[in-house]
Order: structure tokens, then sequence, then C-alpha cells
């Protein structure tokens, strides 16, 4: 039935998400979802919702979590752009401002080459180098899109560093994907305002544990958020619902509590980051909410399956130069003290 | 800065949604949402859900609306598609079946060219008759995408005639948008296991008064629904959100509560377009959840206006054939009376 499909729907390769393996006893530890509960003034926002009000339309520009991120990062509203997740206002990204000869990193978030075929925008990856490290001077093209951290590295660039990719391409706009931002980097909004190429996409699925609501934006001056309008406008007016914009505005004002739960994270990772060194991981040093490390005795792969099967899943890409490593996110501490004991009893089975 | 915008973004002409004017005191009968609130099986989902699990991902094919929609329309999963809004179904339908020479009606649903252009799928468009019915037979192309009933007529077409178009088009996918059959034409979706073309897209917007909580579907062979997946999947994996997901499912599974809703709807139809009649207007034979009128002495543009400014919202479009027509959604009963006195004022008025 091959017949029926566009000729982009049957040559596109889609990308494949982490699986969502469901039960109360498993560890999940392959999607980098927050192991902490939302903000409770957003679980409030939900408890009074009156639900009468959905027979009618949201507003169409996500309004009130629009005001929410204009107040936070201390922005006018007319720099703020809000969607469904990240994905869409990423992939809205790519279609209001590439048309060809784009550039990433070799290794990093898989959805971005999967835009680039879908909306028919060719590309080139530069390689990291050894290290896993950025070559930030050969990030040049006509547009850059980068993680920052970078997944599944975890490596994070500096201000100074985002600087100058962005000077290297003042003619293109680089979007800075800075999902993992809240453990460890920091934002690079404060670059926003001096640089019309810049935008920058979060997220608020890991920071403020709302994978389960859809809520993502975009930061930069009132020209790229005009383009983004026109190509949302012309795709899908409407991409975020009521509940969503107004449970996700509560919690981005709760700064303090997402503060709280990324400092947890971030203390989970360098414990766990030690553990792991210590049973002779190479752990690279990460700013994300999760951790990525290879050992030199030990598959990637059939340690990733022995996990699976006590109940404990990670994340494997089956890819070139990382195929020895596994994705770890950052759960509790005991869920860690768990994934580090099961790790344990792989390790010394297949050492000695 | 037009400088930063793809060409994709510098050429289009994005979809204009109706206004959405705030105000307790208006009455907004302009974007086709239901008076009614949704049913309370789906408020009482929202009072109990638990905002605690929203840190995790939904469930990437919106499958808890997708096993409701299957067992109330009687399908397998697997010819079940859930989406952010029949507005995002649509696009990616779109993505998934059509390259070029597609056909639709000169006076549709206004987001279907966007779509075209945004996609770079070339259409044509078929006019419709002097009387405003779809010339069955002339719906011939490589992809045909129809709104049954149609808007803003209202005017909706027999199974039979639906048929016709399915098998003049039998090598190429025929979308049914049926964001309007809960209102008297009733749905399609019977057609779908004799008919490997048929996509069957419906929303909750209008018949389930959750125009807030962008929750839509599709009906097709499991092939087609592949085919939607492939493009989802390349685009924006997790597009429904946990929320929208279980309300929307409650919501669906009332059947009695939506059939009893859209009665009083339609019920409120009939009276308002037979009051209409007797102030000299034509009126459309709507199976919607409007009416689409004009007035051999009433200039269309000037009685928006002057209902606009006695808080009273209707819709009109500035476009060949259509501009002496306006759309009017039905309110309850009591809107529709307050807008029968304005309009008796405006009438009065223009014709003495």
């Amino acid at each position: 039935m091959e017949q029926f499909l566009s000729r982009r729907a049957a040559s596109i390769t889609p990308y494949q998400a982490g699986e969502q393996p469901q039960g109360s006893d498993i560890i999940k530890l392959n999607t980098n979802e927050n192991p902490y509960p939302p903000s409770p003034k957003a679980l409030a926002v939900l408890q009074s919702f009156g639900g009468e009000k959905l027979r009618l339309y949201p507003k169409p520009d996500g309004g009130v979590l629009k005001s929410a991120v204009a107040e936070v990062y201390g922005f006018d509203e007319d720099y703020v752009f809000c969607g469904n997740g990240s994905d869409e206002v990423l992939g809205l990204a790519f279609q209001a401002f590439f048309d060809e000869n784009i550039v990433f990193p070799d290794i990093t978030y898989s959805f971005y080459p999967v835009w680039a075929d879908l909306f028919s925008i060719s590309y080139k990856t530069v390689p990291l180098r050894d290290d896993f490290t950025v070559p930030v001077n050969e990030l040049v093209g006509d547009g850059v899109v980068l993680a920052n951290p970078n997944a599944p590295t975890g490596i994070a660039l500096s201000l100074a560093e985002i600087e100058r990719i962005l000077q290297n391409n003042s003619d293109h706009v680089v979007i800075i994907d800075e999902a993992y931002a809240s453990f460890g980097a920091g934002s690079v909004a404060s670059l926003v305002p001096k640089n019309p190429n810049l935008l920058v996409v979060s997220t608020l699925s890991k920071s403020h544990s709302l994978a389960g609501l859809r809520v993502a934006f975009a930061l930069g001056q009132p020209h790229l958020i005009d383009g983004l309008v026109r190509i949302k406008d012309s795709f899908n007016s409407y991409p975020l619902d009521m509940i969503a914009q107004e449970a996700a505005a509560a919690a981005l004002r709760d700064t303090e509590y997402c503060a709280a739960m990324s400092a947890k994270v971030v203390s989970t990772r360098e414990r766990t980051a030690q553990q792991l060194g210590e049973l002779g991981f190479t752990v690279l040093p990460s700013h994300a909410n999760f951790v990525f490390a290879s050992h030199p005795q030990v598959s990637a792969a059939a340690l990733k399956s022995y996990l699976s099967e006590h109940g404990i899943y990670v994340r494997h890409f089956n890819k070139p130069r990382i195929y020895d490593f596994l994705r770890i996110t950052m759960g509790t501490d005991e869920q860690m003290d768990a994934l580090i004991e099961s790790i344990k009893g792989f390790v010394y089975s297949v050492s000695c």
C-alpha cells in the first residue's frame, strides 16, 4: 500500500524516541525524564482549573505561558514563541529559517537530520573532536543548530564559545537547543538582545518535570519570532491547550522549586559519575540530567540488555563512534543506587 | 530582517483564524465553538488527574484516546491516529499523502491552500455550483480534501456522494474533514473498511466542546495510519499531552451527552435559520453548528461591524463569491435571540 504515500513520506526515516515501558516497578532512565514531580504550584493550577471554558479556543500564541516566559526571562512578549514541546518548536524553526546547507555536529540530537530530510533542507555534519567536544570554529553554514549541553554527550559550551558561533554565522540563524540548560550550563538567553540571528529553544519537559504536558518556548528578537509565527499559522494555529498554558506558566514562575530540583539532580549526577568512574567507566563531563559513559571491558549493548532484564532502562545508540556508550538519565539517589548495584553484578561477571 | 527567513517562510500567506475577543459580556459566534460545556465525565477526569505523573512522557501515539476512538467507532486501534487538533492532523496528512495536483472546492476551509503552499503541493480548486453544492464528479485529482459538511457553507454531501468521490479517485487519498459531522450529517467512517484511499479526520473541538484542549483523530486503514505516523515521528513525536488524552477519551465515550448537546445545537440552528429567513436572509441548508446567510439589502461586512460594536462577533470572509455572506455560529437560544434582535435593528434601519 506504498502507493498512497507521498514521495516525502516514502523516503524519510522517522525519529525513534526511547522506549516507553510501563509498570510501577521499573526504573526508567532512558528518556531523560526528571525523577521529581512538577512544582506544587503547577499541580494547584490543575486542581483549580475550570473545565467549562475548554469549550472555547485557547489563546493561539500560548499567551498565558508567553507572559510567564517574558516575565521570568526579562524580555518583552514579542521575544517569546510558545509551542507543543521543543520538537514542535524546532520543527517549525527549521521551516522558518533554513533552506539548505545547514550544519550540526555528527553526534547530537538525532531529530535534527530527520527535520532536515522532512523539509528537504540539505545539511552537513561536523565531527565532534575525539573527546566529544564541539569544534566551535568549524560550525559554519547557512544555518546552525546546536544542543547546549549537547546530547547525548552532556558536554556544554561556554557563553563565549556560543558567541563565537553567532559571530561566525552572523548572516544566518543559529538555533541553540537548551533542553538541559537548567542542570548547570545555564541559559544563553542573555545573548538574544545583541544577536539578531540567535534563536534559543527551551522546554519544560526536563527542567520543570512536565514531559507529560508538552510545553516549550523559543526566545529571539521579534523578527525571528514573527518568522516562527508565520510557519505556525500555516500549520497549526493553536498548538498549546488551555490547561498546558496555565500549568506551565505556574511551573515556570516557581523558579525556586526548579532550582531546588535541578540541584538535586546535579548532586545525583556527580555522585553517579564518581561511582561509575570507580567501576572503571569513562564518564563524559556532563552538564545535563544524564551521563554518557563507556567501559573498556564491557559491551554497552550487552549491559543495556542485562539492565533491562533487571527492570532498569537506559539508552543505547547503535551508531558509529558512540556504540560503546550508554546514556543514563538521573533518577532519584535510590534508583541510581539500584543501577550501580546492578551494573556491579554485570561488570564483575564480565571481568572475571 | 527578512534576510533570516527561509524561502518558504517569506513566500507563504498564513491562515487567519477568527478573532478571539475576550470579555464575559460578549457573544462569540465567530469561531464555531460549542455553547455548552464539555461532558461532566471529562470534567471529572480533570478533577481527579494526578499531576505527579506529568514528569513522564505521554504515550506517543495518544494511546489513551486511541483506545477510546477505536471502541466508540468499532475499529481496531491500528485504524486510529491521534493528534493536536484537526489542523495538525490535516497538516500531517497533506505531507503524508500528497505530492502535487490535489483538488478541493474553491469555497471551503481556507487552511487547505495554506498547507498546500507550505509543503509545496500544487493544487487546483473546483468551483462550487451556484447553489454552493459540491460538483461531485469534478473532484478528481492526485489527492482530494473535502470538508463534509463543507465550511463555511454548512452544506453536506450524502454517503453515496462521498462514495462516488472515493471511486473517482481510487488511486489517490481522499481526506474527508468532518469537523461538523455530529450536527446532523453523520460520520462517513463506515466507508473506511471498503475504501483503502479514505482518511476521515475528526475533531473534538466542536462536537465535544473541547476546542481548548486541542484534540483530534483520523480514521483510515492501517497503511494510511502508518503513513501519518511516519510524518508525525519525523516532526513531533508526542503531540498529545497526558491530560488531553485522558479527558478527551472520557468525553468521547460519553456518546449520550454529545448526542444531547448536538441535538440542542441543531434545534437552535433550525430556529435561527427560520428567524433569519423571516428577516429576508437567504440561509444555506446547514448540517453544521453554524449557518451561512446573506441578505439582498444588507452589506455583510457592514452588518458584521455593527454586530461587533454591539458585542456580538460573527465571521465575514472578504473573498470572491461569499463576501455577501456571514457565518454565524450557534450559541445558546438566548444568545441567538440577542443576535436576532440586534440584526433586526440593523436591517430595519437599512431598509427604511
